[in-house]
């Protein structure tokens, strides 16, 4: 058992201690992999475009013919008192919906749905000054569009990431890339624009933002990136809801641009922080 | 928590009564879908091709990064005792390695290791001679030589094999078939050659088997097989550890060889169960 905390989970219908959450075996998660999930920022104890990521996870469940057990509404009442009891200065929600405790270890049953809440950091700003190492590796995630906890692949790339001195491992088919295990991916082309991938992806909300975001100052496209495109880039980034937006200096043992974290990157970063204060005063 | 039974389970380094049987949410199968598994069938208190399953379980742990924290002597062990205590007729014993309960929910931690028995009825006779109607679908499961517990893809496909009132889905790339997401696949040819995909597939005992008498009797092939080779075939059939041999006489609505069961199938399948026999009396 994980050592214990004070912190509390959601799990079976209601709120206890985070170090008693726990799902029986037969649960398709532990038999099949099978389940959902989706994880929003908290700053300041206010949830950051907490509607974004709620639309996500019902759509997320859907698409995996999964009902989540709660309103939105109910939903958004749970993780308020989550917030409340915990009191964590800055932290991450995370819900996962399973495929429910199977009588044949197979077939989808009532889903379980579990809420808990965790600390973590940001990047410092050394890290945002200095970049971050990329590798790549050729795969697309099974049905991108949905955010089920299907990591096999990522988690098992975490010795060759490490093995290669990187940070981060850049998915790619064919020579076109897609997004991180947990993140997307951005290049800033020589004339400033800015362009996403758009196909084999999820789609991100921080990635949303920073598009709406890039939109005002620069050309902003969405569509094929290749691995020769960045080569070409003056600039790369990624975007995560725990990493925001994080310069890629090089990918493959490749500088991009002149090596070092770009001026739109940050520029885009400044934004996306600004924003994120505004949004969280506005709705205190 | 599902239903309370008599049976018992092994988890946390002990056995206890399978309705104990839970798993803290930290775990990367709930987390990330993150572990592997086998399985095999145990009729009269006899583990049936025991080895072989074994030798599987500790190959694809080791394929995804983790060690099965007991010996293979000790698991045996375990496995005699759990036979013992839960007394079934015709079952079969799961074991499971997850990834481990992770502190930040992606690193790989100490693996939980969880067994489990479980009853089972093997096909009936009617439907084997009736034999089974299948679709295709396209898809490749990732690193196809480890029994990971990732069914994301093969669960979310029951729903369309109900609509199309078949019975199981067959995966192929490009034409090309590979497997069942829990059975394998074998074509006999009008020459009565006996046919089985050799990439990209998991390596099922029962398919081991079932070439290894096939060969006693047939030409026997390991290697590529087209949709357009099953619509040419006078049988098919698909292997597994509950299924044994079971023919297949319908492919996306179009009938295999004559629409029947297949005496060459028949005639294989006939030689397992005598075999299975033999395996489990010599063992007694």
């Amino acid at each position: 058992m994980p050592s214990s905390s004070k912190l509390h989970a959601y799990i079976h219908g209601k709120i206890q201690p985070l170090q008693d959450a726990y799902l029986h075996v037969s649960d398709l998660s532990v038999q099949r992999g099978y389940g959902v999930f989706d994880f929003f920022k908290v700053q300041d104890g206010k949830p950051v475009f907490l509607d974004d990521y709620l639309q996500r996870f019902y759509e997320s469940a859907r698409l995996m013919d999964m009902a989540v057990p709660l309103s939105e509404k109910k939903l958004k009442e749970v993780i308020a008192q989550l917030i409340q009891l915990n009191q964590l200065p800055l932290s991450g929600v995370k819900m996962i919906l399973t495929g429910g405790y199977s009588p044949n270890g197979y077939d989808l049953a009532a889903p379980n749905l579990i809420m808990m809440q965790q600390g973590f950091s940001l990047p410092n700003r050394a890290t945002v000054e200095e970049g971050i190492k990329i590798i790549t590796h050729e795969y697309v995630r099974e049905i991108p569009v949905a955010k089920t906890i299907n990591y096999t692949v990522g988690i098992r790339l975490q010795k060759e990431i490490k093995a290669q001195g990187a940070d981060d491992v850049l998915y790619h088919q064919q020579g076109t890339v897609t997004e991180f295990p947990r993140c997307n991916f951005f290049i800033v082309k020589q004339d400033n624009t800015v362009v996403t991938p758009a196909k084999d992806v999820l789609l991100g909300i921080t990635r949303k933002r920073t598009l709406e975001l890039a939109s005002q100052q620069y050309p902003v496209v969405e569509g094929p990136v290749t691995l020769e495109d960045i080569y070409q880039a003056k600039e790369a980034f990624l975007t995560s809801t725990t990493k925001r937006i994080l310069p890629i200096v090089q990918v493959n043992g490749r500088a991009i641009g002149d090596g070092k974290s770009g001026t739109v990157t940050l520029d885009l970063l400044d934004r996306l922080i600004a924003q994120e204060e505004q949004q969280v005063s506005r709705t205190a």
